[in-house]
């Protein structure tokens, strides 16, 4: 299958089968897709959280949109990005980028002097607000690999993400919560956008030509 | 070749070569797999703008971090997200939707009152926060897209957007540049990334199990 198939045959899935669950191997392919995301600079500023405890979907549930979703899906991926950037962040991925290319450390450091010029001097609201964009990259791509294994999902930014940061302890891990994805196999009986036609801007809507 | 495949083959391309064009059918299906792109509610609150055109790509090149790729490649493409939500756009989203589904217009007027009770109470800025986020999934599709074409491609938040936004004329449309995305054929000799070992953070760092 092609991307394009599969991104014609997902849709935000309504409602999961509770006793279904994703298999081991389908679930590394999804998140190895989130890893293999692109980010600004190289700097991959989020963790990718993979909540399959019962009892932590059970309390998350309540902070979701779609409380039954939450409940009853296989797995919830909870994209937590950094609260900003850091020096010591910034540094530990560019001497990882260089031990893992056999460069010298400090072989791009003119570039990441401009990076920390440029974002330490922010808020900490500004940094986060730009680190959080990274996130939708991954969730995208998450997205495609779970469609590619023909397991539903659903990207979800509504929930109270103080509510989920407080449950998951991500302040502490110097985190926020940014979007949940639910995975698993649908119930089709109750997953009402299932049969509807997707919808998207028309070509000539969406795409200006200049 | 899946996904995996292919985000494994990619890289930020540093150098296009400026006399290799794509294909216009290998275009359409980049395009495609960005308006395929899911968007919160629905909305897909954004354009893709195609810049073919040399002279402005000649325009936009001093504005960019990497001007030699935005002159040199063979099209630039402009994620440019709405100013704000306004009713008017939430309502000719939600119009389209249910006369595509054949379903009575005001179908979902409860969902897309609080849509608007939500998002027109905040300041602009905080609804383009939002909505520039919608469009890292679009560009993150569109990438592994190029890629399963094995077209090189450059992801772009460097560069000056109130100079892109002038160049394009987006302002009267309503429209505010996000990213950009470089498309083409890779100059061999003088990309230097290609080369290099793709770094991420080791999965046992990027993913937390709970």
């Amino acid at each position: 299958m092609s991307l394009l198939e599969d991104l014609n045959w997902r849709h935000a899935c309504k409602a999961y089968d509770p006793t279904k669950k994703i298999q081991k191997e389908d679930l590394e392919q999804i998140l190895e897709a989130a890893r293999l995301a692109p980010s600004s600079s190289g700097l991959q500023p989020f963790k990718l959280i993979v909540v399959e405890d019962q009892n932590l979907k059970d309390q998350i549930a309540p902070s979701a949109f779609n409380p039954e979703c939450a409940r009853e899906c296989s797995h919830i991926l909870v994209f937590a990005a950094w609260d900003r950037y850091t020096e010591e962040r910034i540094d530990t991925m560019y001497n990882f980028t260089t031990d893992e290319r056999d460069l010298p450390r400090g072989r791009f450091e003119s570039y990441t002097d401009m990076l920390k010029k440029m974002y330490l001097q922010e808020a900490a609201e500004s940094n986060f607000a730009h680190i959080a964009r990274q996130t939708y990259i991954a969730l995208g791509l998450a997205l495609a690999q779970a469609a590619e294994l023909k397991i539903d999902s659903t990207p979800a930014e509504g929930f109270d993400n103080a509510a989920v940061d407080q449950v998951l302890g991500l302040e502490a891990m110097g985190l926020k919560s940014v979007s949940l994805m639910y995975i698993g196999y649908a119930d089709k009986e109750r997953d009402w956008l299932a049969p509807m036609k997707k919808v998207r801007w028309p070509r000539e809507e969406f795409i200006l030509e200049m």
